[in-house]
């Protein structure tokens, strides 16, 4: 599957790119639909509108059927037909006409990047409004505008989709995704579509140590939707978790911690990206930005942290229509998937060892070493006998490889073959 | 008051700088009486000559009327009337004509400061002398002295005052001053003078989270008769103490930490000096000098350090004639005041808090955020909600300011506001 | 004993150099014969062939009374009399004739060094080899050549030595040197003859805080049998320990913790190091080659370092005919001797004390200090009043020496004369 995953990825974006996203209503709907073709065992939920959550009210739906700026000729100067970021998420439906000096304060525009509609929205506050490039604003002319939004906000109800991967132990591996913007790649198409990469990967994996929990969920109302529902099991049950999102460009490598910083998360991914990818920008748990708001806030306190491509709000591009399908590319998809595998590789073998015997085991009894002790001792054996040294029931593969410089795979593969010959075994800590 | 609190710090000093003060005697009471005068509830205590205090004893009472050395021709060519500082301190009564030679090991001055006459004091072991200028000191020619002082060793008491100014809590912070230098200004009137004034300052306040515990008292011996009848109090209420002294010139701010140097005060004290000093010295604990000796102790390990302009020891004027009236300037009291209030005025808000809501609150709900999300989040929401992710029950005010660069008096004014929506509780920890 | 130890070592091993020792066999017995004349008390222990030890057996004894290959004319063109090294260590017999073509898989020599025969051992896999310089194997002609190799393997015992130095305490110190390698130098005769001089030392001693372990072993398998009989009382008693080997060179000096790196052997040694060598070459745990690996494996854990000169595998005769007597030197066994004695000295004296007063004591009343101040208080008064105020009760000399700057002999000479006075006490930790 990898050697197309790019490709396959970024089909994906392409399908969904069109569809009007917002936290709530039918392109919400339509994007779980899609992934649940990919995944079948996506269970798609709803939650209903006034829903008490936390601090938090789960809001109306929002239903946008059409929108537009019609001059006094009848011509349509911004149409959300177009391009789905002219309308500001969340606004109330309008219908009225209005001179240029009283329309400009319900437009928004970037001066200094002319040709990016920005994207807005305003989920929690009752208000309206066009987003659209800076040089379509200033070809308007005074003159009176008939401003359409053909929007409604009703009872209605927020859907996410969650998919459990069971593997041996019930504990949890936790991949969380957001499908709440609308026509943007990277933040956010790259999260979703990598996050169902990884899942089918899962799936094709005959043997899993932890369980993986997959949420597909709109961003902020969602997470706290969702942990509002499941905060006790996840406290107790998850030992790893990432939020997965702008994962698909070529520009960056980023690794933003936990709130803690040095959980299982945090050390896996700087292991990985330390390892097996030449360089990469890490932020502080200071510029966070999204669902690790609500996954890391004190009394929830999830070890959960973010592995990216160009981090949000570090690219020009970030929240305008130009974060499109050319910024986002195959290769850039298939390095975040990339990262991500290698991640939970490494989550599924890091386990804690302690070597059986007291002293060194006789390697050549094991058939483990050469008799003849030369002047050279070779590099294996070497590797082989700080295993043994190092093996003292603390310390896990992660903080093993780091200590005596073996990467972690190679590292497993011996400490396997060991265990076969009764000269390790796995410590299980509470 | 802050605004001529140098010019009145340093007329208290003019008013004292005459009396000669030692460890016990007539000149510590008058001190003292003068510090009653600015503080009505300042309580003066007597402790008898021969009281055991821990490895100490209470030593006699020293009188001192007069002192000189006249020559052949009763000419006086040094006169304690003249400088106080003459007169080696605990000098035994003398009364008898030498040569110069015989004069010549009861003398002492500075050769490399031929204007300063040094302060020099000999409190337990009986002795005498005279200080001198190394310039008077070259003008005595051969001939006979006749030395006169004019003291007395005797049954008494030592003195020292006591000030507590209640709080809401009974946790103390302790503040200790000494009044046991003759004429010299930096060290030490400056200390007991910006301590008065802070007395006044702590006075004026309408609400004290802490009690304030202050102390004037004779340095060493003083420090050691105090705690001998307050140690198990102390240990048990102190959360922050600080030796004032050498606080009233120009040259410096510096920092000696207390043994432990992580303490409260330490923290508080780097706090301040951080933010609000362009520039500070920091010692060691290594080169204390003053009661810190006794709180520090092992066993004693009360939290003191001390916040200092020119140190002890550190400028060429201490322990002489020249640490004076000019040295201690009225802006060098001001700026000494300042920091130690600005200390004080921490300590008080420094508490710890906790989010209390799970996840971040909906600041939109609480009028505590502007709805409309835009591609530029403002810097104070930005600083609210790393209040909010951080505010985690176990890091005080002083770490989280540290840790999201918010500065406390700020941050304490924004969590008090969250506090009042319900959105922050305080922790009270053991 | 110091002025001349330097030549009674490097003369005991001149002695001892000739002997072909291996890990068993009578080469071991002649030499701890040799160190029990040195140190009566030495118990020298047997142990038979077939024993189990962990995860290994002990071998069978190797006797080896003749080996050399000889060409057709009868020319001995390899000879072990003349030096032991010329036989692969534990090679089985053989009487046969081989051309050169078959010969050459059993010979070993280094291209690059080649005046130096190699030190080659097969322990643990039966086998045979002859060892040569280089040079010697150039002028080798085809032909055929009669090897003969009069060895013997047979059921016998593996020796050790054991010497046990009682002290007032049952608490151990433990020094471990092997005597299983022939006719080479630094690695290793010079470990045995330093370990036979440091263990005379301690004879002389007329007080001995701690119990002295010491053993002459076999590398390896004997650490592994020591261990095997000894294991509970040494991870109960042991409070440091040192693999004493490499230690008679003048090239370096070397230091190599234990694995966990910060224990009392590492603390006391690094002290020494630090205090009294002006360099010396830090290695890690990652570089043990030695005993270290048994004494400091996972569930053994004993503190063990070394405390080397140029450490094995460091300099280019290692394991040749070149770390001979020229290598090693009586100045370079007298540094060695003196290290290791300080680094004891320092474990004698390194108590933990506490002040007995509460305060400073009153440094006067004890004639500890001159009554009178003056303006430069003396460095003696200055570590004394340091002394105090750091003996906490928790930091030992060791620590209290790097926090307050004087040398641990000196602090403890102060530390022992204020105990006299009443003012110290040890504080015995669990």
């Amino acid at each position: 599957m990898d050697k197309d995953i790019g490709n396959i990825l970024h089909s994906w974006i392409e399908d969904l790119f069109p569809i009007c996203r917002s936290i709530t209503g039918p392109g919400v709907r339509e994007t779980l639909l899609y992934f649940k073709e990919i995944l079948p065992n996506l269970k798609i939920h709803s939650v209903p509108t006034g829903t008490k959550v936390f601090d938090w009210t789960v809001p109306k739906e929002w239903i946008i059927k059409d929108a537009y700026i019609e001059d006094e000729y009848g011509k349509k100067v911004v149409d959300f037909k177009n391009n789905n970021l002219h309308v500001v998420g969340y606004s109330e439906p309008v219908d009225r006409w209005l001179d240029l000096d009283s329309l400009d304060k319900y437009l928004h525009s970037l001066e200094d990047q002319p040709n990016a509609i920005p994207y807005i929205t305003s989920y929690y506050k009752k208000n309206w409004g066009f987003c659209l490039t800076h040089k379509q604003r200033e070809l308007l002319k005074n003159g009176l505008y008939h401003v359409v939004i053909d929007s409604e906000l009703k009872q209605g109800v927020l859907n996410y989709g969650e998919l459990i991967i069971k593997g041996e132990s019930d504990e949890e591996v936790f991949l969380s995704t957001y499908i709440c913007h609308p026509s943007m790649a990277n933040n956010e198409l790259s999260g979703p579509v990598v996050t169902a990469g990884i899942a089918q990967w899962l799936n094709t994996l005959t043997k899993r140590k932890y369980t993986y929990r997959i949420i597909f969920i709109p961003e902020t109302i969602g997470s706290i939707v969702y942990l509002s529902r499941h905060i006790d099991y996840l406290k107790t049950h998850t030992v790893a978790g990432f939020v997965v999102n702008c994962i698909g460009d070529e520009r960056a490598y980023s690794f933003m911690p936990s709130r803690s910083g040095d959980s299982l998360s945090d050390r896996a991914a700087l292991y990985a990206l330390n390892n097996y990818i030449e360089s990469f920008d890490v932020y502080s748990f200071l510029d966070r930005g999204s669902d690790e708001r609500q996954y890391c806030s004190p009394g929830v306190d999830l070890p959960v942290c973010s592995v990216m491509r160009s981090k949000y709000g570090t690219y020009p591009e970030y929240h305008t229509s130009l974060d499109n399908l050319e910024f986002v590319t195959p290769d850039g998809l298939k390095g975040g998937f990339f990262i991500l595998k290698e991640i939970i590789k490494i989550l599924e073998i890091n386990d804690t060892y302690q070597t059986t015997c007291l002293c060194e085991p006789q390697l050549g009894r094991h058939n483990l070493y050469p008799a003849v002790s030369t002047k050279n001792s070779t590099n294996e054996v070497y590797n082989m006998m700080n295993i043994f040294a190092y093996s003292d029931g603390e310390s896990d593969l992660l903080e093993l490889s780091n200590t005596i410089g073996v990467d972690i795979i190679t590292l497993h593969k011996m400490i396997i073959r060991y265990e076969e010959l009764g000269l390790m075994k796995k410590i299980i800590k509470d």
